[in-house]
């Protein structure tokens, strides 16, 4: 058994892990029927699965809903971030990446994996300190999305950005009312989105480093929409261009 | 003081209360120095503030993070679907409206009243039963947006779809793995936008109602995004076609 380890919890997250990376758990425990599905999935994979009670599940998961499954797991693999700079020299090299600066509440750090996920940009840096980071609930909120992505750790965001920018990136920060909305631009090739913290937005050390900033049109009364919504947005905004450029009808 | 009452909690969706409808609020509560802003705003308004125990606060939050400041209110208030059927044929009439068949998770409602109106779609149409309702975990959730929304509940969902059809409304739902993405449509005048519970999607019939369906493009592994997030990248899609009809560039 490893010495660092974790937990995953929600019947999703567990299938998702299995189907990323099944030689990181270390045991499945199931309660009750509902991880029946899990089981299955396991047993094909060889997976160590053994029944316990839900009260036991109940305190390996703190208090959290896990439907009945929770796997114990080596503790979240973040990706090396010289390899994230090295990559960009690679051919395809990552074409989006995001960077957020000080997300402290984990369902929104989740809901942005589970989004960047979905658009496409599988490379996320966060900063070592003042930050959620990729735990259990996270990766329960992410929906198992975690599992596929390349999240990098840094003590300083601000070299890592500097990095990016003499590798061919541009650095377009997202911050509530900027004067130029995302449908305003057009994004280039290499491109990294900088998003803020859920109170206070992006540190302005992070902000002053960003090429452009961009904001999303509020329509309502109220000036800004949840960080992980925002961001969610302006990455399908940006494949939205990028579908288009390639001649996909939109 | 009013037989049905209610709470809201959290700086932020206070003073949101308190802009949105003040004569609604029967009282605010404050522990600790945190709610210094609120009560500057609640003077002004002249709406009753009680300095109380952090202990009083904790016990009427029923254990969510309230951040020392607590409104006690009346209910919240529906909209009547009737007059959201009237209003049809106003002018202007509503141009979108949401349509949630069965969010169970309060913070996905919230999340979605918040970015429905930061897209300036006010109507929102909820069925009574195997739904979350507007609780004050919702408007916390929502930033306060919630206040300044129409939030009709209705008993029989597809009879309100019915009405709104006959009205000169389409009815897209939003279904994952929907072979028409939000990007191949252009969307009509009077839209009404549909999406499905958080497990199950929409329901048979509610989906049968639909005009068309789309879907969010996936481009990483995982089937879906979370439902929030979803609706919100649909809701700006329509907003980005709209602004580029209107002459705006993008």
């Amino acid at each position: 058994m490893k010495a660092e380890q974790s937990i995953v919890f929600g019947v999703n997250a567990i299938l998702e892990k299995l189907r990323a990376s099944p030689d990181e758990i270390v045991e499945i425990l199931l309660a009750g029927e509902a991880g029946r599905t899990v089981e299955l999935e396991a047993e094909r994979l060889r997976v160590r699965v053994t029944h316990v009670s839900r009260e036991l599940l109940d305190q390996l998961a703190l208090g959290e809903r896990h439907q009945g499954a929770l796997a114990r797991v080596a503790a979240f693999r973040y990706w090396p971030v010289a390899e994230l700079i090295d990559n960009a020299f690679s051919s395809p090299p990552p074409r989006r990446i995001l960077i957020l600066d000080g997300l402290t509440d984990p369902r929104n750090l989740g809901a942005l994996l589970r989004a960047a996920e979905g658009a496409g940009a599988q490379h996320v840096v966060i900063p070592k300190d003042r930050s959620a980071s990729v735990t259990p609930t996270v990766i329960k909120a992410s929906a198992g999305a975690a599992h596929h992505m390349r999240v990098s750790r840094v003590t300083n965001l601000r070299q890592t950005m500097k990095q990016l920018k003499v590798r061919g990136y541009w650095l377009a920060g997202l911050e509530a009312g900027a004067e130029t909305t995302i449908y305003d631009r057009t994004y280039p090739e290499r491109l990294v989105i900088v998003l803020g913290s859920e109170g206070h937005g992006m540190r302005r050390l992070i902000r002053q480093e960003c090429d452009f900033l961009v904001s999303i049109p509020m329509f309502g009364k109220l000036g800004s929409l949840n960080v992980a919504v925002a961001g969610a947005v302006f990455l399908y905004e940006v494949l939205r261009q990028e579908r288009n450029k390639d001649g996909t009808d939109s």
